[in-house]
């Protein structure tokens, strides 16, 4: 990556100009707002609870090149580094990761797009689809066990060999910031809706990861008092290591998660990097982000049921996450609700992050004719003859 | 439904009439583009195959009002009983159809709209959540047996007792010129993308089930000559009726169509009205409809699949029958071809019908871990590495 000296200081102008960096090379994916979705999320989850009152904003990251924002950052990385050491000079060295998922694909189209060789280290138990997608853009894939150390070692090996350049898929201010411009877009994209408050969202959530895109979000809302940031996560097995690194007294990062939550790209811990946006704030903002919430793998099958079936978007397990938190989380609803004044509406922005899933995935996680199971699910059900009125509109259109 | 003399002739201006009338009841779908499948079509399905040259776009329809563009028709058809009639006379007399499906909905959605009591008969094997949606927007849900007989039965007793107004799917010029508003926005939308030819797009591909689709969008080009117009069936049990009908000699239209395609919005025989458009051409164009191609159901299920994974487009399986035409029917590829010159790229519109279908229905669908079936499914596998570039791009956007 390029040198920590020369990176841009972690503020909202610095993702502009990472936006402006990578314009040509991402879509401007669409943002999509749908009824029946603020409905059930306004509408109580049980007999005794005020329901918050929320209108939701969805960007489709999904619909972005690679089908994830993953390819904001990569692009970002890659380009910044050609600024740094010339384009010669990175082609002659090479690329290096180490992922099975979105940002082996997102470097390794950054990568091709500027013939620069992307060595790309997964673990041999990748799913195939990730792995044709990855090969689809780079000659270079190799193969490795499945645990850190091990891809760790074989990335160090190539490093050796060829003098490549690690591009990590988080931990990295370049990274943060590029993936930063997918909130910065979808708040330019929400003012221009008619009907917009003109401070901006009331909230924004999106999922948490290693932190790239919580990070570079939080970054860019820094200024913006008005706009609370959220991080969403998976709580099965441990999966929730923000929210609990956040809650410990002091707060300190969790180094290493294990979990096979079915949001698949959401079981590694926060990054240092990440860590220090989420526990910090500036004297416009108190807190870059406000807190952390975290759902079962159920409440996620479910709210992935609701974006299929009711909005028509085909979304991962990890993009639903936020939207899971803001129909079951209890703990975030009732935030919401203390916090509105009567009548009061929120206009809250969540973030999809990738589609990259398939219908046998689906199928292993539905099970063969169970359907949703679980609490949630039930209520999944129950909810889709509230309010069949909204299927997606394009707020663009 | 208006009684026929009032309709409005079967020409492009009377589809722009109608889109004026139902504008504010509908929504303005998106068009989308995806390189994956631009470059899928292109490319030779067999190595001695002379691929087709083609660039895709897709009106999503899907993202209509309740999840299909059967929405247009019924707001329109509603509207005009309104105009001739006056409101308080049908809301006096009700509105009543049958339908399992999507039409169920749409009317029941326009009842709902002008407080117009609407009487759907469904039969009591329609899914769950078909009949909960139209719960939804209508208290007069009836249910019936399964056979037309049975469903028309009940019809009859409804507007016996209470002089209710029938509105049929798409037998009637009103549902018709309302269904090619979609055709029409489409073209719209295309010639204000970068790129798009000035005289409109080469072909347009159309499913067909009873013709309402088709047939209005027929009548919005039969005065654009540079515009062929196709339509796409399923073949399953003979599903194919509109196809084996036109290739009769001489043509007629055939009455009874049972099949189980997994199309299930395309299982009807093609309507009277339709049928004349089918077979119908004026002094501008020749004829309004070019031909129909038909596929197998392992061909929609090879198309669905990729459209989710690859589009990230929630879809239901009539609605990529002519994608399926387009990837898979060698006579449809072979007249492209055939009439491409040397470097020539078709531009073609495809209208994505509808999205309701579940997971469930997925599940059914594509079995559990059988993955896609027959040879359109290894070979929907085999391109996944082909081209992982593009991802659903917003045209608009």
């Amino acid at each position: 990556m390029a040198d920590l000296a020369t990176c841009a200081p972690l503020t909202p102008s610095s993702v502009r100009s990472a936006h402006n960096k990578i314009i040509n090379h991402i879509h401007h994916t669409p943002l999509l707002t749908n009824r029946t979705l603020n409905s059930i999320a306004s509408t109580p989850i049980r007999p005794d609870e005020k329901a918050p009152q929320i209108r939701l904003y969805f960007k489709c990251e999904n619909a972005q090149r690679i089908g994830a924002f993953k390819a904001r950052g990569a692009f970002h990385a890659v380009l910044r580094l050609i600024d740094e050491l010339g384009l010669d000079e990175v082609r002659r060295r090479g690329l290096v990761t180490h992922s099975s998922g979105n940002h082996a694909q997102a470097l390794a189209l950054a990568g091709s797009t500027f013939d620069i060789p992307a060595h790309i280290v997964m673990p041999t138990i990748s799913t195939p689809s990730k792995i044709a997608g990855t090969q689809a853009y780079t000659s270079h894939v190799r193969f490795s066990g499945s645990t850190s150390q091990e891809r760790e070692a074989m990335v160090a090996e190539v490093m050796a060999e060829t003098g490549a350049i690690l591009v990590p898929p988080y931990d990295h201010p370049d990274i943060m910031l590029g993936q930063g411009t997918a909130g910065m877009e979808m708040e330019e994209q929400y003012l221009g809706t008619q009907g917009a408050k003109s401070e901006g969202f009331d909230a924004v959530v999106a999922p948490l990861g290693g932190g790239g895109l919580l990070s570079g979000t939080a970054i860019w809302y820094s200024d913006k008092p008005g706009t609370m940031v959220f991080g969403a996560e998976p709580n099965y097995q441990g999966g929730n290591d923000g929210e609990m690194g956040l809650k410990a007294d002091p707060p300190r990062r969790i180094e290493t998660v294990k979990t096979l939550t079915i949001a698949d790209g959401l079981r590694t811990p926060v990054g240092k990097n990440p860590w220090g946006i989420l526990t910090g704030g500036n004297s416009v903002k108190r807190k870059f982000v406000e807190s952390v919430y975290s759902v079962t793998d159920d409440q996620i099958k479910a709210a992935l049921k609701l974006v299929m079936e009711r909005m028509k978007v085909f979304v991962e397990p990890s993009a639903v996450v936020p939207l899971a938190v803001i129909l079951y989380n209890d703990e975030f609803r009732r935030m919401v609700a203390e916090r509105q004044k009567e009548g009061e509406v929120w206009d809250v922005g969540v973030i999809f992050s990738g589609g990259n899933t398939t219908i046998e995935a689906l199928i292993a996680m539905f099970g063969a004719g169970d359907g949703v199971q679980g609490e949630e699910g039930k209520r999944a059900e129950g909810v889709m003859g509230l309010d069949g009125k909204a299927v997606a509109e394009n707020i663009a259109g």
